[in-house]
């Protein structure tokens, strides 16, 4: 029935009714768009802020990227009427607006591109999105072929929506020298102040073809007419388009071709779809993609695309997994770390997470997040919580509420780039700081940052928590500055022991002393105020409630305050004991481990929920999968490798299972989260938040390659421990490593002294590769026994 | 084929495809509803800002209101599907989303409720709508008759979309104790302090009913389906609702009423649609308007909508005139008075205009607004961008770009309050200012507030624009200081010119002559610096271009600069003969006289450009009606009484014409703008804003009474001297004025000796009847004569 995976890591999807909600993406830096199996879209580009060109129908508020996106029939999309125009006869591609019972479907979304083929009444339609590198625009390309034994006269009408643009100066012409509907309109302002930025936004939208179509429509409401998008009123009775220009309506791209094909004849057609300045912007970009540069442009994608294939290729006996980690991972991390989610001041934790997955894919990148992140670090060593990319830039949204975890997470990606790169040398590198001129080294800028987290704590040694940290940052824990983080006094001891491990041998021994004595305080800490007899508890609020606590009827546990407490190497046996099965019997679900248990259902007042995650919001309560992937380390660290390769492999709906069908998700991209409140909402449980912007990706690309495989750089070469899944007998990896080509073999061994690995041939000491040679190819076989 | 009127001012419309945009609307002070006969809706609540509780698909912006709001497929609305649950034949009541034809459609939006009379597939649908008038609540009232000679089995089902409420704790669950469905979110907020104020808003949307339905919907995706709402999948196959509650999903109130109906039998449904803050509230709401209740509400809704009856009852040859004057124009006056077009900062100009209207209405509200503006008087005289009516209103949109007009609005208020009331005394009443806790007489506030405008003047004695003034403001012809405004010039004299005529008595003598001495000065300026040879010009930039003159391409002449030199009796005979020349040829239209031509189509930097008004916008070029109520005042003040009476008369759109159906407008009230633009976009003129937010109104009922019927109040009494138009023979009037009723009878006399006005029988000796008791009952006769 469903074909998930052919060659090329392309799916295939055989009804859009199965899986509505199926969907690839394609971005460069410029734009992305998250295209679904139906035809509908969701897209933006940056110029500066991330903005649309296509809009909804209604003035739409500007917001931050929503997950469980609600598509309905005028949501922006990419349909292609197709009429006989014999009969009067009426479907659409690939599905809506008109959502007719296709002959055949098949939905193939790609690495590089995203591909449909329809077919219904006799005819055959296959339909191409691709994106160039460097512009805002969309690629199309769209074959007719009449599959009848007789000819057929038919029109083919691309209908791309281009929304409510704006009240001011909406209108759509026919451009005939640029072959397009070009529709235009002046972003709304008020303040003088702001038609000045407003002169270099993109306000045109339009659709260009290589074919002279025979007519065109440019307004909605004429279009459309009373007959609905399901039955448009301007294809009706045979009718050909207007012809006409629009003022003052809403706009929308439309061309009718009409074909007279024989029996097997086809038709293509090649499109651009994109925001435009002015005409000239409009005539270089079809300049560059279509006619002779069209498949120049394609073939530029893919490269770009390809050069973000990391550095990993692996062949187990779970061939989803293989697939979506040799493909789909590198690709959703490359997407991060290459465009910073399409913002101009990601969210500092954000920021570095992204930074830290590219350094399996391009660790110059990962170099550039350090550098640019410590540059906008304050003297005292607080790190922003929004790291701004661009001149204009402003901290928006979340990043106006004042975060108290952003530093931890400098140790993680310092750590992921000297493993990939080697590079001690950053440590010396000299920066200058938000509020000061002074150069100071990354050491010094590090240091900086661990003193200033452990300064902020309060006289007990816990960490405030102002109003949120990370994952389930609670707005009214600790707003009035007395607050305190639970998971936060793990987290500080995670990163300091890090940041010792790291910079061991370069670091000045008081300040690793101090560091360390820090490390051992907040051990006893953490027990005398957070370990609750089978778990330890979230936090403290302004006012002295312990919460996350058994006693609780919401939000009794919290997954990260367990990992991280695992990551910390906070519990002793008995406690560990304890809290693995409090995870496994209140957090685990068959759709992942939770955040929290029970959902919050209401808002508890002494126990600030969230700005962004209120009870009912998407990240209440969720697999929250980024927080899931920590929860899968903290199980490698401690050697639980069964549990981590589940929590791993359920970030991947199920293929097999009833449900993955059902909550519409092909692993395609690991979803910043999995409705949870599992026990509460078992309906909705599972249900994919749509959204592939999360740090997950990284950390599971990490977790893949230096403790499940095992292949972990370090200052002297390649450590090799892998930590496979028991039911695994064998399985094959190369790994890209520091110039040079390992390809390694993994041998499940049944007696613990056969274990050993050989590189070429030669049986190693310890478990580490020496002194690896830029542009060498290594065989290396891993003899590996569970439990040893 | 159209009836558009009957008695108690009820407008009918045959077919929803006809006039596709018609709509009837509906406010107390709590809430407004803008009904379209399709079943689309715009409404919102004040809680404490203007809000709403059915959204859009998608997350809105929030903003103004806006004109020519698109309807859409999903766009809210409120509709009942019909369903025979034997053959499963469904269509949709009253028209959208299934729009079906039907074999009978009647649309009767009436001042007090809103009625639709659908027949089809042998069944009736009656339904209403009714507000209460102290509750943010609707109410509906729905009657289903078999007309079908044998029993049928049919389902009532109300679909009441909710929308995208928020992406904090949406869902939505039936509440048996309420018998509604009840639709739960919270306001998304990201800043702590926000939380806080959230906790006040009304997060609930619910419909209840006073009859079980038999079952119920809550979640949107699950009732359309992949069906599309043309042909939902939940009412398909003959299926019955879910009965289920929903999560995280876009919620929408359902209901499913299946009936048995004999021939002739009927059944009836009160339903009740609103926001709410928690279940308590609700439960109030319903049994104050359900059950017992429920004539009850409606009855004093009707009385509360006849408490703005107005001044005035008219008959004349023109019978669309006479209703629209008896009936919605008051109406529209009293919606904006009372209401303040529900902002909390409505700007200082419409404040003003909207109180000024509330002088015919209910004159203690026109006081109201008179001293609560004063109050926010700065002590230099300079009025605010807005007026604050709230304690949490701050100033918004528009109201944050500096006007420099405000003040001209001030004499206008003044004069119709004491026009109508003879409250002198309202002089010598003390208030503070805004930055002052002094006491001044309003008689020194509006004193200051003229010489703050005669500062503001530059070295050639014109008044600096700043970011803009009235009705085309324009925000790039002074915002460094210098340019200057030529209808400021005219307004500024004309503001002096009424306060010197009311104040005379009673004011300073040398601060008259000061007034007075500008007012001459002002003639002087105007004619050195604006005159240009046919028309006056609108302005003169910061860098010293005029525009607005006869070299201009485009703007090249302004409505606003003509009407208000007559105003301001600044052009002489030569002139006026000119000016009315131009305005002929080159503003007026078949829909009015437009503000400006031709219309701008593109930025021209030099010429700043509005901020709301850019070229395209509904304003540029337009048929702004509020202007067009000034071009006519100032024909009636130059006796030009057919011209002023045509001006008045295009506003409402002529039912005998057939663009009145093609633009889609009955005459139930008068828009802000009809689209211009007359010469360079002839297809789109005349079309409607559809939106009834205008100062428009008060201008033109204060036109009706104190002009064409010249039934003015003065000290002594009342002043008759009508002017008519010419093809009239006659008229009546019922005039209510200081607590007597005049019933006053035109005659037109050939002759001119035979003018005279006649009381009780007695014939006056000057037209002013004296000493006017409350109480009393006076016939009047009004013998007149055209032009003299």
């Amino acid at each position: 029935m469903t074909n998930y995976i052919e060659a090329g890591a392309r799916f295939s999807l055989d009804s859009p009714t199965l899986v509505p909600n199926s969907a690839g993406y394609l971005w460069n830096k410029h734009m992305m768009i998250h295209m679904n199996c139906q035809g509908y879209a969701v897209a933006q580009y940056m110029n500066p802020e991330p903005k649309k060109y296509a809009h909804n129908p209604n003035m739409a508020a500007t917001s931050f990227m929503q997950p469980e996106q609600p598509y309905f029939a005028h949501h922006p999309g990419r349909f292609f009427y197709l009429r006989d125009d014999e009969s009067g006869e009426l479907f659409s591609a690939p599905f809506a607006p008109i959502k007719a019972e296709l002959d055949s479907f098949e939905f193939q979304p790609g690495l590089s591109d995203i591909k449909w083929k329809i077919k219904h009444s006799d005819l055959e339609l296959d339909m191409t999105l691709t994106l160039s590198p460097d512009l805002a625009a969309e690629l199309w390309h769209v074959k007719v072929r009449n599959s009848d034994s007789q000819s057929r006269k038919v029109s083919l009408v691309p209908y791309f929506p281009v929304g409510y643009m704006s009240w001011m100066n909406m209108g759509a012409h026919f451009d005939d020298e640029l072959n397009a509907v070009v529709c235009t309109s002046i972003t709304p302002y008020q303040k003088l102040e702001d038609y000045a930025k407003n002169k270099h936004l993109k306000d045109i939208t339009y659709l260009a073809s290589d074919v002279k179509p025979t007519y065109f429509e440019t307004s909605l409401p004429r279009f459309e007419g009373q007959g609905g998008l399901h039955n448009p009123t301007g294809l009706s009775d045979k009718r050909s388009l207007s012809d006409q220009p629009s003022h003052y309506e809403m706009p929308a791209c439309i061309m009718q071709f009409e074909l007279d094909l024989q029996p097997g004849d086809e038709s293509e057609y090649n499109f651009v779809f994109g925001p435009a300045l002015d005409k000239q912007e409009i005539a270089e970009t079809l300049d560059l993609t279509l006619s002779d540069n069209k498949a120049h442009a394609a073939a530029d994608y893919a490269s770009y695309i390809e050069s973000g294939k990391g550095v990993l290729n692996i062949s187990t006996p779970d061939k989803i997994f293989d697939q979506f980690v040799n493909n789909w991972l590198p690709r959703q991390v490359f997407y991060h770390g290459d465009t910073h989610r399409l913002t101009t001041d990601p969210q500092t934790r954000n920021y570095l997470q992204d930074g830290m997955g590219m350094a399996y894919v391009n660790h110059e990148a990962t170099k550039q997040v350090i550098l640019t992140s410590l540059s906008q670090q304050k003297r005292d060593g607080e790190m922003p919580d929004g790291i701004l990319l661009t001149p204009e830039a402003t901290l928006k949204y979340i990043n106006q509420i004042p975060h108290t975890d952003h530093s931890v997470w400098l140790t993680l990606i310092l750590e992921s780039y000297i493993n990939e790169s080697n590079d001690w040398a950053i440590l010396d590198e000299r920066l200058t700081w938000h509020d000061s001129d002074d150069k100071s080294t990354v050491l010094e800028h590090m240091n900086m940052a661990m003193r200033h987290m452990c300064g902020a704590r309060d006289e007990r040694g816990l960490p405030y928590i102002a109003q949120g940290d990370w994952c389930d940052p609670m707005n009214m824990v600790g707003p009035k500055g007395k607050g305190v983080s639970g998971w936060l006094t793990q987290a500080l001891s995670f990163a300091l022991q890090s940041w010792i491990r790291l910079s061991r041998d370069v670091n000045d021994a008081n300040e690793l002393d101090r560091f360390q004595h820090t490390v051992d305080e907040l051990v006893v800490i953490a027990d005398e105020y957070l370990w609750k007899g089978d778990w330890y508890a979230r936090g403290i609020t302004d006012d002295g409630v312990t919460f996350g606590v058994p006693e609780d009827k919401e939000g009794r546990i919290f997954l990260n305050t367990q990992s991280w407490a695992f990551l910390a190497n906070m519990p002793n046996a008995l406690q560990t004991e304890r809290m693995l099965k409090a995870v496994d019997e209140q957090l685990d679900t068959p759709y992942g481990v939770m955040l929290c248990a029970p959902a919050f259902t209401a808002m508890r007042e002494d126990v600030g929920r969230v700005t962004q995650k209120w009870p009912g919001s998407g990240e209440n309560g969720s697999v929250y999968n980024h927080a899931a992937a920590f929860y899968a380390a903290s199980m490698y660290h401690i050697n639980q490798s069964d549990r981590a390769f589940s929590t791993l492999r359920k970030m991947l709906a199920d293929p097999e299972c009833e449900s993955f069908v059902q909550r519409g998700q092909l692993p395609l991209y690991i979803p910043n989260y999995y409705r949870g409140a599992y026990y509460q909402y078992p309906d909705t449980a599972g249900r994919s938040s749509n959204l592939f912007n999360t740090g997950t990706g990284a950390w599971f690309y990490r977790l893949v390659i230096e403790n499940l495989f095992g292949l972990k750089g370090c200052r002297e070469g390649l450590v090799i421990s892998p930590q496979l899944p028991t039911e695994w007998q064998k399985a094959r990896v190369k790994r890209e490593f520091r110039g040079a080509i390992l390809d390694v073999e993994y041998q499940l061994v049944s007696d613990k002294t056969q274990a050993c690995i050989e590189v070429d041939g030669v049986v190693l000491s310890s478990n580490l590769i020496e002194d690896i040679a830029a542009g060498k190819h290594y065989s290396v076989v891993v003899n590996y026994h569970n439990g040893g």
